[in-house]
């Protein structure tokens, strides 16, 4: 990024008060600032940040009265914080920008439709009747199966493997590493006490605006599908189970892990290192805290469920706190024998 | 998969009971099933379903008797999911067809052996000395290290990395992006508070029948070997830490982890999210549920645990029972105080 | 490895009891030693195994004073360990040789600085404006981003990726798989319940001499830097959320996860599936238990903790002992009710 207050203030239409021609290069908080970074103040209670901070551009209120000297040129504007966050958007697009076109090391198979604006990374493996739509990006090391298709303006990032036959749809994002479509863990036990595989037939299918993070592993469906439904963003090292289907807006934090046939409905709230137990159905709405547990069906919409196994958020903080004082709890208890035995 | 019911039925030994003309080119559910989906029905109780499916086939028992109008084909069997499994098998193996032979892009070193009908995908690196028996099937991107050797129809899914030496035996699957063979987590404290790194020499060694999931850690051993014996299965994000032993026909679900120099016994199961601390000893047939900790051995098998850390199964639950009444406890507790008191 | 005793015994400076012909081809514990191998007694609590061993060759102290004949020619040295400990480091750098040069097959971007003796691997991927440092080793299906740096004689595996301007010390090691660099996990909740993703434009950077793990994720900053201190190791499968950091020679085993703008001290150590909340500040010196899950910020150094959430270590001890007695517990309160009501 380089560009002059000057032409920040026109991208985000802001007011500015003092060098319109500095140049800015980087963006910060407040505390990190250097002099040619822009910042921003948008909760009133980091103020005081403003008259010690050497960035030299901050984005403030339009009706802000500064109570003291400030050295950085102000840019004024209704709302800062969604001003810096248009600011970053446009950072980011520049910094990310790739190029349509496909690298000449990328191994393209038979009945592969490739629509326009297309970016194929070198040594990507794009296999038999895969379809790209327009505007697909595919990262270096990407391999897509056999039949796999991937959505408009769809960003997979290097080492990214799809398995045969699944679906990614528009605007997501596949970080690196992770693997869509592998087998589902299925294995019927057999009299002699070995395993027999169960075949792994259906697929991964990831709707619209769905973003996933690195490492983590979609698996495929026994049979029919495994569903990421639109705006459910999952994060690194997440393990997602065959058949299971991950609700609208949903969200999975690193670590967590859904066994088979679960479902999980819209607006979920997954925290770290959460696991859920097969075939369960979750509302609309629940939270689940990092490291609990799931091992029922919750069938009421927007309710906070912590522990392992869960109880009710705030029964769960109850039982923690006195298995705190079970050393406590304890001692009253043979306190009371001891009183009542001399008695 | 395409096939008329007449040919389903053959494949199967089935007798038909409707129009063997039809056309199947899936397989579902009998509440998914569209009218080209074959179906089953195996548990009495889902036998409602038949009345109402969209399935245009459905195998059914021998002795089935409707008690209804069904508008789907029938295809009788002895075992109807049995029947079904061959078929899922039938249709996997049609799907996962590889041919034989090297991709041209694929990077083969000096001294490598390769048996007959091996398939090596598009950009896979074979390093010097690496055995690959027949049958043995490499997808693109795998890196196996020098001296790596791969047995009788092993399948090694896109991204896999073993490292130098390790040993993959026969019928094994390996999933997507799983690291055999990296450096066991070994460092030896100095007295400045900094670490030195103790070299990781042994090997990693996969025996017959293995399938392990994707984006799992098997590390190698400090010296010798870190095992995976005979038909055991490993879920994704599984991680075996130097010198651990899995036995025979063993189960380890998603996301578990053994740590150093653990030993598990013949048919071990393991739930999702478990841990295991270091050098410990578990016998034959235990059970361990997922998110237990498992922190001392198990010396009688066939056995079932749960916590962390962990107790014999029944008692564990028990404990979770009381621990979620605490508060209720507690009560009682103040109770008999102020009645005690007032004695 | 292949020496005579005569050559390993000048490599350490050893006095030979016996054998100096011998050819030794492997290293190993006294247990597992066949007739070519090296062995070492360092613990006098083995003793035993000196004479029942079948190891050609065994590292005693100078002093040793045997009780029993032994079959093995005996190296006298001042420290067993140590000088078993060189040995092994001797016979890994033979192992791990790697020669300086470029596989044909790397692509190299523009602007990219290779130091001398820089290795390269077949299908490495070099994007626009990388340096290499002197003596780095980058192995096959390496991903490394525009701008990204790799310092002297680090070691980068296998299927890394590195994202676009992420920084990677000297003397560094990072195992298969791992990515460093992602976006993280951050988003705007929006009034209509879906989510806005939040760019994430800063970077990650590891100091010099850390080690990271296979199929580990370091996401970079929103702004700023995720970092890796000096002399940290990470094991595998570990999450590394945005902004955290990881002080001077601390150790996360394996798939621990640190949620975003948590700050870990000098010399921390955690224990495996351990977690930590977001925005936390833990002292120097501390260390966590495995499975635990830190929820609050821990100010003063040294001290140890356990329990999900925490405790100081030997009163979680004491809460979960009890909680392993609450069925006896609630009997005893049972008890003291109905001795009460009959009073």
């Amino acid at each position: 990024m380089k560009a002059t207050v000057q032409e920040i203030a026109l991208m985000i239409g802001a007011e500015i008060e003092g060098n319109p021609d500095l140049t800015i290069d980087n963006i910060s908080g407040l505390e990190q600032a250097g002099p040619s970074c822009l910042s921003f103040l948008a909760n009133p209670k980091y103020e005081p940040l403003v008259y010690s901070t050497q960035a030299g551009a901050i984005l403030v209120r339009t009706d802000f009265a500064a109570k003291d000297v400030i050295s950085a040129t102000l840019l004024r504007v209704s709302d800062p914080y969604l001003a810096f966050t248009q600011i970053l958007e446009i950072v980011q697009s520049s910094m990310r920008q790739v190029h349509p076109g496909i690298h000449p090391t990328a191994v393209i198979g038979e009945q592969v439709t490739i629509g326009e604006q297309v970016h194929i990374g070198a040594y990507a493996v794009i296999s038999d009747g895969v379809t790209l739509a327009p505007h697909a990006v595919i990262h270096p090391f990407v391999y897509l199966g056999p039949g796999v298709s991937v959505g408009q303006k769809s960003v997979i990032h290097a080492h990214v493997t799809v398995y045969q036959s699944c679906i990614i749809g528009n605007d997501c994002i596949v970080h690196a590493a992770t693997v869509i479509g592998a087998d589902g863990f299925g294995f019927a036990p057999q009299p002699d006490g070995t395993y027999k595989k169960i075949p792994q037939l259906g697929i991964v299918e990831l709707e619209d605006n769905v973003e996933v993070g690195a490492n983590t592993c979609l698996d495929r469906a026994t049979m029919g599908k495994t569903v990421i439904k639109q705006g459910a963003k999952l994060d690194n090292l997440v393990q997602i189970a065959h058949n299971v289907t991950v609700g609208e807006s949903s969200v999975v934090a690193a670590q967590s892990g859904i066994s088979g046939s679960t479902t999980l409905g819209k607006g979920v709230m997954v925290g770290g290192q959460a696991g859920f137990v097969g075939h369960l159905s979750i509302a609309d709405g629940t939270k689940v805290d990092a490291q609990s547990g799931v091992n029922k069906s919750i069938p009421v919409p927007n309710q906070a469920f912590r522990g392992s196994p869960i109880q009710p958020f705030r029964q769960q903080l109850k039982s923690e706190l006195l298995f705190r004082k079970l050393v406590d709890m304890e001692s009253r208890i043979r306190e009371l024998e001891t009183q009542l035995a001399a008695k």
